[in-house]
Order: structure tokens, then C-alpha cells, then sequence
């Protein structure tokens, strides 16, 4: 149906990079070194490997709250729009996603700072919207607890970091040094946005992005969060255990496009996937329970309790999952995966805890390169997915295996691009620069 | 009377960096290339030419409002931060000096993300601490009009960051892979905050900066910004045009430390200079001129309007200053430094703005490089600086012009470093890392 399908269709492939890697236990691994994470230089490495391997993005997930359990595993060394803005100077094509919260931000500040991190890369910025609907986080802003109507202010949010961003077209710009015009005022003008949550005059101090926005991109699978990203999403990241779930994702969130006027390929759903990859199944499997072997239960339960919302750290670890009550409003997407999880497939606490420990809930795989891309191409094919946000077990060498032996497979299947497409994130991901709202009569012109 | 005496007294040197170049009319110079400052490699460029010449550092304004006269002038085209983030992966020693402001953000968003430029530069952050007066700033955060209190808040916000900046102890990372202990979480604990202006619970998600704290920089020239640098700052940028206002500003300044438990070593004031270089004399006011020349005269009324908060656009330019009134809260400084010069010079309007064209109020000099260096060396022994704020009239030309003419001066003279003293900022500046207020017993240790 769209104009895109008589090209080859295309995987897209995100590297989620998280300190030491996915795995709870990664930091323990005798190959990593968990104090690397703490430097520059090592999510500089992991970029360069990134993009040698022509992924899509590096995405780079946050909280504005130090998580639970830092005593037992690692921490987020970098605050993500600083970081990658310093990988934006490193690196020339791989995309850089940061998430940043439309509840503990204000739409002009967080509209500037990606229209910066957008023109420092030459177009490469993307957005993660969260709503942060953690407690840790509320008592450092100063609200007693989660607060209401995140969605409500995250639309407003949206639309007025959107209209920031067409405020000041690139077109504005003619530093005529003979008139002395610097810039034509008829192409800045204000917002004059007056809302329930917001009032913001504009217009922006910096030209509209190079990719007009940057790539709008979210991960709420609750229902809020499924029409919130049918409304303004362009990449939606997901866990999703199953093909069948998958593909009732998948289907679900397209679906919902069109009563918001938009085609199915205007959004890209990207489920999580950990691969630990051997060069053997056998080499695989054992890479997988050497990860599992550093596993601390003790760690694992508070991890389970957090995402189930309930104290479990004296659940017996050896008896079936206890009886956890219902989802919380928040948590909802998460307890439904791990509850189906644990009746789907009978596990034990700790059984449980270990089939969660490599990915939080997102999907891990163990197997050769080949078996990795046959689950990929199955799902891609198959009407779960458009890519792929690769998760590596460990880093940085979760992900040179996955750009030195998985990505040249699928790129002999002709499922993933051998150079990069375009020189800006939407460009790579076949999207569209969008209009300018505010200066509709502007010729769109790419930076 | 303070330690360091022993050892030679030494001049810091800041690069004030501004798109084009401080002199107004910088992006119409026939050397200048005005879209080339939309680009990050003008600022790379910059950055390297200044650790080349040893510079403590390079140091950005910055206000959360396009400037009212775009249609006449050049804006910033970046963010500080992200942009300073950038360069940090892009350089190795100089100094990274941001303005953010107490008025629009957050302390716990404030806090991490210049403990995260300061991670990320191995220690080479600062922070201009401004409370945004701006009636523009006002209107694109909601608030109608110039903020009440703002000192007040800043007081508060100074006083959480760096309560955040001591929460997560460097020394908390153990990594200890055998027992599994990532974090002494006796050393990571919350600050519970709870104030006029802020609730914040804490902890920071990030270590201690490299520095302890970045370096804290303020440029208020009010009494209650006197006050307040008095109290908190170690660096204070003042725009002063005579050496006698520049004496008496420092020993004022200096004069308020002991009341604070400071020591007058602990705090360097660096007035501002715009030098314009020429191998003669006549090749310095040749190039003065030439700059002069580009004034456009409507932009320079408008300029001065905003200075003085008064509506001068009509005024005759070749009479004299027009009667303006009083200071307005938020301007004071500059009002009186701007009327000062007009009547102490008998100078017509047409003047005044070419007097100002070059600094905003700032000190203009043209002469040799023997003869900037003079002027800098008789400030600088005469009490009137611990250094300065250079801010090139045109860039990258009028950076590449200090470096190259007037630092080997300054080297010779033996008044500048020919090599940096350390590692990070503060080591540079002959500032010690702070002790941490809420890991008491702690041993201090640099990264």
C-alpha cells in the first residue's frame, strides 16, 4: 500500500546500550570490565563498532532516578543528551536516540537541547518520550509520588517542542553581509502556545533541526501508551516474548494509525531482542549459562519485585511464582509479560529470574549467527517486526559479535543495508523530513 | 597572605566564544564566514586553537530566548551543553565553561548534566550560574514577566546541586566481581531536600564529579550578585572599563570573602577584554576601523536600548546621549557602566554604539600584541584581575590572532603557563577540589 514496498524491504537495527550490557549479571563476566562503562572511551568503542556494522542507531534508555539496586549492579554512568553529544562528535552516521521525559522537563528546554544534539550530528537525533512513571523519580522532582495524567501532559508536551522546532525555519537564516539582514523575521516567529500545562511564548534560539524533528520515538505498551505512540511515534521499541504476541503487537499499533491519518510504514515497530551468540549452539548455550552462573538470586528478586510491584524478596526460589496481585497503573505491559511468562512455560522463581535476568522482560536468544538471523528474518517476515533493538548480553563484545557475525548473514540475505542510506537517522530509517507547521508556505529543504 | 604566593603568580585567560565573534558586526568582516558558526567544526576549530594557547578554557553565554535583533545579528547556534559535550570528545585539556541558568531548570536535571560534561571531559566543566532577568526568558516558560526572588532561588539551587554532586560518592563503585558487590551504598545516600523552592530527595544517578563540584562561575556585577559570588563563586566575569573601576571592583569583591570563611585566593576575578590585534599600531586601528564601518547604526540604537532599557531607536545619533532615566531591576550594572562611558567621554550616540560595538560594555583595546599584553600585565599586577575573559572581536581570526601574537608574549613575560598545570579546571585555576559535605569522613581522592 505505501510507495516504500516496491523497494526491498529493510530490517532496522538499533544498538540499546546499557553500561555493561543487558545481561544483570554482565558486569561480572570475566571479559568485561565494569569500570570501563564509567569513561567515554568505552560507548565511544561501542558507537565506531555500531556503526561499522551500519546499525540504525545507538539508543540509550534513562531514568531520572538512581534504579533500586545499585549495590548489586551497575549504574548509567552518563546523563544520555550530553553523552551523545559527545559520541555525536565521534562518530559520522549511526543515529543517536536519547530518552528524555516529558514529565520532569520543560518543552523548551528539551525542544533546544535535540535541536542541538540534531545539528551537532548533522541530523542524527532521535527522541525516546517517556513519561516516567517512577516513584524514585517523582521524590527528586519534589511530587509525593507518580504523578497523574503523564499522557495528558506528554501530548501538550509534544506539541509544543513540534511547534518550537518550526519556529525558527533554516530557510530564516541569510546573513547577507552586503544589507546587513542576518536573518528574515518573517520565518521566526512565536509560538504563542497557551495550554493547560504549558505557556510558551517562542520562538526557539536555534534553527528548526536538520531533520525538521528529530525521529519521535517511544516504548509505553500500555494503552495509553500504544495511542500516544499511534499519534506522534515513528519508531515504538517493545518486549515481546512470543511471535504470536508479537505479531498481535504489531498489527495492533498499525492499525491504529490510520484514525490519526497516517500509513502503516510511518511507524516502525521494533521489538527488544538479546542474542547470545556462539559460533556453535553449544558455544551459545554455554555462553548463556556462564551469564546465568553470576546471576545473585538475591539481586534477581528485588528486580522481580520491581517489576511486579510487590515484595518478593522471601518468595521460595525454588517453588512456583507466588500469587502477585494485579497490575499497578504504570506497570501494567511489564506484569502481564512476566506473569503469562511464568504460566506459559511453568517456571520456578528462579528459573524465572534467570529467563528475566537478560533483558528485563525483552526477548533473549541463544544461538549461532544463523539462528539469530533466522529468528530475526522469522519476525521481520513474519508481521512482528520492522527491525530490531539489539540488546547485547555483555559490552562491548555482546555487540561485536552481533556486527561481526549476525549482521554480515543478514546482510547476505539481503535483509539489512551494506552502506548507509542517507547521511540523517529519518534518511536511514526511510522517513520523511516533516512540514513545517508554522511556515507552511516554505519550501522544505534538507540542511 | 594565602599558600600559593610562594609560587609565581600566573594569569588565567578564558576564551569568551560568541558564533562570529564579539564586535557587532563580526559576521559582516570580509574574513569571516557567518554560516560557518552554524557548524560544530567552527567550535572544534576554536576549542583547539585555545588549547594551543594554553587557555584555562573556553566559555559560552547563553540566555533561554532568541535575542530580539536576529534580523541584524547572529544568534548561537547551539546549546551549551550538548555543545560543550561535543567538544569535550573533541579536546584534551582546555576547560569547558557553560552558562545555565537557576531560574529555568531543575537542580537534580542541572546537577547530573554537568556532572556528566564534567565525566565525560575527565574534569574539565564549569558553570556560569545566571538567573535570567530576561523578560523574553520569562515568556517562554510561563511566567509573566521578569521572576521575583531570583537570587533567592539560586541561593537554594546552589545549595542542592552541590548537595546532589556529594550524594553519590566516587569511591561508592567497588566492581567487586567475586562477591558481587557492585556499590557501598554507605557511600551513595539521598540528600533530602527540602526547601523554599525545592523538595529533592536524591541521590544523584551519577558519581561525584571529577572536579568534586564543577567549577562555579558567576557574572552579576549587582549588589546582590556581588553577594552571592561572594558566597559561592570561584570564578567572576565583570565587564569594567577603566583600570581604577577594575580596582575597585576587585578589592570589593575580594573584601566579601572573609564574611563567607573565604580566602580572597579562593575566588579569581577576570575582567573582560576584546582585543584587536595588529602588528602596528596602525594595522590594530586600521582593523578597528574597518570593523567600525560594518556598525549598522539601527542595529546599535536597538542594542543600546535593550542595555538601558529605554527606547532610544529614534534617538539624534550625532548628539549626545538622551536623558534615560534610572536602572531597572536586572540591568544596573550595565546602565551605570554605559552612561558612565557616555558622560565621561562627552561621546555623541554615534560613538557610544561604536564604543560598544566591540564588547557590549566590555573593554575594547587595539594595539600591538606588545601593547595588549601591557594592558593585561597592568591590570593584572595593578589589582584589577587574576586574569581575564578574552573575547575576540572576529572568529576563529581574532582567537588564531591572540594565540599566536599575544600568548608567546605573555609566555615570555612569565606571566602565563607554557604547558597546563594539571588535568582538570580547577587544577589549571590553582583551585582545590571540594571536600564533601555528606561523605565527611571520606578521603578525598582526584579521578
Amino acid at each position: 500500500m505505501s510507495s516504500t514496498e516496491s523497494a526491498p524491504r529493510r530490517l532496522h537495527l538499533n544498538a540499546f546500550i546499557m553500561a555493561n550490557g543487558h545481561h544483570e549479571a554482565a558486569w561480572r563476566h570475566p571479559a568485561v570490565d565494569p569500570r570501563a562503562a564509567l569513561t567515554l572511551q568505552h560507548y565511544v568503542d561501542i558507537a565506531r563498532t555500531a556503526e561499522r556494522g551500519r546499525l540504525d542507531s545507538i539508543f540509550l534508555a534513562d531514568a531520572v532516578a538512581l534504579h533500586g539496586n545499585v549495590k548489586h549492579n551497575t549504574h548509567s554512568a552518563f546523563e544520555p543528551l550530553t553523552l551523545l553529544s559527545a559520541l555525536a562528535a565521534s562518530t559520522q552516521h549511526v543515529g543517536l536516540i536519547a530518552t528524555a521525559s516529558t514529565t520532569y522537563n520543560h518543552p523548551y528546554t528539551l525542544a533546544r537541547a535535540f535541536a542541538s544534539l540534531d545539528h551537532l550530528s548533522g541530523g542524527r537525533a532521535g527522541w525516546n518520550i517517556v513519561t516516567s512513571a517512577g516513584q524514585d523519580e517523582a521524590l527528586n522532582f519534589g511530587l509525593p509520588g507518580r504523578p497523574d495524567g503523564r499522557y495528558a501532559r506528554a501530548t501538550e508536551f509534544v506539541e509544543v517542542t513540534t511547534a518550537l522546532w518550526d519556529s525558527f525555519d533554516d530557510a530564516a537564516v541569510l546573513a547577507d553581509k552586503r544589507t546587513g539582514i542576518y536573518a528574515d523575521t518573517d520565518l521566526i516567529r512565536p509560538v504563542d502556545h497557551h495550554g493547560e500545562h504549558f505557556d510558551v511564548r517562542g520562538p526557539l534560539n536555534i534553527r528548526r533541526p536538520v531533520q525538521g524533528y528529530p525521529l519521535l520515538v517511544q516504548a509505553g505498551s500500555s494503552e495509553a501508551g500504544k495511542e500516544y505512540a499511534a499519534q506522534f511515534a515513528e519508531a515504538v521499541f517493545t518486549a515481546q516474548q512470543t511471535l504470536n504476541d508479537g505479531r498481535a503487537f504489531y498489527a495492533d499499533l498499525k492499525g491504529r494509525l490510520a484514525s490519526h491519518g497516517r500509513r502503516p510504514a510511518e511507524l516502525l515497530v521494533l521489538p527488544g531482542i538479546s542474542p547470545v551468540i556462539g559460533r556453535t549452539e553449544a558455544e551459545a548455550h554455554a555462553k548463556e549459562a556462564e551469564l546465568t552462573a553470576l546471576i545473585s538470586p538475591a539481586y534477581g528478586l528485588a528486580q522481580l519485585s520491581a517489576m511486579l510491584d510487590t515484595r518478593l524478596t522471601e518468595a521460595d526460589l525454588d517453588g512456583p511464582l507466588p500469587d502477585v496481585g494485579t497490575a499497578t497503573e504504570g506497570n501494567q505491559s511489564r506484569f502481564t509479560l512476566v506473569t503469562d511468562l511464568a504460566r506459559r512455560e511453568s517456571l520456578t522463581v528462579r528459573q524465572l529470574i534467570e529467563r528475566l535476568a537478560g533483558g528485563r522482560g525483552h526477548r533473549v536468544f541463544a544461538g549461532t549467527p544463523e539462528q539469530v538471523a533466522d529468528q530475526i528474518e522469522e519476525w521481520f517476515t513474519g508481521g512482528a517486526a520492522d527491525g530490531f533493538n539489539v540488546m547485547p548480553p555483555t559490552l562491548p563484545g555482546g555487540l561485536t559479535d552481533f556486527v561481526d557475525l549476525v549482521v554480515p548473514e543478514l546482510q547476505r540475505r539481503g535483509l539489512f543495508r551494506t552502506e548507509y542510506e542517507g547521511s540523517t537517522l529519518r534518511e536511514n530509517y526511510g522517513l520523511a523530513r516533516p512540514a513545517n507547521r508554522l511556515h507552511h508556505n516554505q519550501k522544505e529543504t534538507a540542511a
